[in-house]
């Protein structure tokens, strides 16, 4: 079966989900050193609301449930971007949000999804633990389930980050994305094929999580015993039917970075361009400086930095005496 | 004396920076809380080369020296980002630079001076004691000692940052600058007045350190017997004559924050937009956020985000045994 997305619903998806997110800056600068591809550009998406992309999707994903759906709430599991996802979604529309989390999930995390008004509960050791209890929940009582990346809304929303790149610099001719369940990459590549057919599209994964890269090669969704990575984000089994599909319609390869590349680019990202980001935001940029990625041959290649959901606090807590209390 | 800077200067100014700094990104977002002006927008000044505003006008300065002076090299004093701002532009401009410090400069901020090839001499407990000793070195060894923000060169170049503002966003009508030595906002004050006289300009201090209200009350430079402020780079004891006269005639009013609004805003921008700043960077948006400048009449007010270089090592060194060692 065919997964495919037509360019009118990545069209529709971007004017729906404007008002709610960021069109964020593709760092139009000269690069301080001479290690980095020449030309290199950043679509600083860790400026996105809630600090990675995924309000793209699930924005598009939840603005299309029908009055009585919305009504009744949804559900996702995540310990991760996704929740805060659809935690600030939820806000934004007046759903009832119920976020399932692993036990792990760190006090931080869980703040910033309850500053939202979600209502969060925490279930078993591992994310597979928190996904069985939130679909059972969603069964029960009703409520929609929202995926993380296996659904063509989601992709159409996701996709909206490949319109602003080509509105931004139509001469691009290489992108790199990260891959954790493919959720970005897939709905990018689909968009940015059908509008410009010469742009190379280039996947990102963690030597330790290789989800899609064993996929492809197999010629179907594999599940990976474990995935392991400090770029968590990423660390996703398996990917899904739809998003393996597109991937392999439209992506041109998956390269991949080991961690301490990129607990290395994390660092240059933050003495190059004073962005401080999640091990996942900057995978993608270790493919392209350590040479995994060959961009030799391209004039205009965009890394896409995902996500900046770090923790930040070891370096703010010095001056959190001195902060205002809230009034 | 009139130290009026004509409009040509500063065009001149972006033109000769242009391949050496960064058009930095107005964040044109749907901010996230209510708990900001209304239509509030950001310049990401700390995403500028080596982390501030101040390469612009150390560049346009030094740019201009003639081909003698700038082969027998440059001296500033700087605990700072004007410190790194010379290594930088010394390094592009292939001009020797010896940069002294003060004792108390971090091991940090030397290292990252050393990585552009600059001289580092440690000199004398404070800021004081090290600009001395650099005056009486440049004088001795005729160098040019490069001032922080007394030049006009160095104004000019700073005020490019305006430039871009209009350019971006055209319909801008309030900016709000924090002040240091004066140097960002006499240069962008001047540029913004002479170009559209509508906007209004609004300069921030921390309390600790109101070199420039007080000057502006006096009519005159005031040296402060002390300034005190978490935001370093903001903790001049006097500005100049030459900031004080362009501030005199072009900023609108000066506003005063203190420590704790200066630590709940570096916070706010953090969990709002992923973006880690310095103190000096969140002071004109503390002035923002709780309510110390009244943005009430403006529908598209702007805040300069000057300076980013906080010690992210805290949040970093987590990653660092990971770390791929250099090549």
């Amino acid at each position: 079966m065919s997964y495919d997305i037509p360019l009118d619903e990545f069209r529709q998806a971007r004017a729906r989900l404007a008002p709610y997110t960021r069109h964020t800056p593709l760092a139009p600068w000269p690069l301080l050193h001479d290690d980095a591809p020449s030309g290199l550009r950043l679509k600083l998406e860790n400026l996105q609301v809630v600090g990675s992309f995924k309000p793209r999707g699930v924005f598009n994903h939840m603005r299309q449930l029908d009055p009585d759906r919305r009504q009744r709430g949804v559900v996702p599991a995540s310990a991760g971007n996704h929740g805060l996802a659809v935690a600030y979604v939820a806000h934004q529309l007046a759903i009832p949000a119920t976020i399932f989390l692993p036990s792990i999930a760190t006090h931080d995390r869980v703040a910033r999804i309850q500053h939202w008004g979600a209502h969060v509960i925490k279930h078993g050791p591992s994310y597979d633990d928190a996904q069985a209890a939130a679909l059972a929940h969603a069964a029960e009582h009703d409520l929609t389930y929202v995926p993380s990346f296996d659904s063509a809304a989601t992709l159409a929303g996701h996709g909206s980050l490949g319109l602003e790149l080509l509105d931004d610099l139509p001469e691009m001719d290489a992108v790199l994305i990260a891959i954790g369940g493919g959720g970005l990459i897939a709905g990018v590549a689909c968009v940015l094929r059908k509008l410009n057919p010469r742009i190379r599209i280039i996947g990102v994964e963690p030597v330790g999580a290789p989800s899609m890269y064993e996929s492809v090669r197999a010629g179907q969704v594999i599940t990976l015993p474990t995935a392991t990575t400090i770029a968590d984000t990423l660390a996703t089994r398996a990917v899904c039917e739809r998003t393996l599909y597109l991937t392999r319609h439209y992506v041109d390869e998956i390269v991949l970075v080991n961690d301490s590349q990129i607990a290395s680019a994390m660092r240059w990202l933050w003495s190059e361009c004073n962005q401080l980001v999640e091990p996942s935001g900057a995978a993608a940029l270790a493919a392209a400086l350590y040479g995994i990625a060959d961009l030799s041959a391209s004039l205009h290649p965009v890394v896409v930095i995902c996500g900046g959901n770090v923790a930040a606090d070891p370096a703010l807590k010095a001056y959190d005496p001195l902060r205002e209390p809230p009034s």
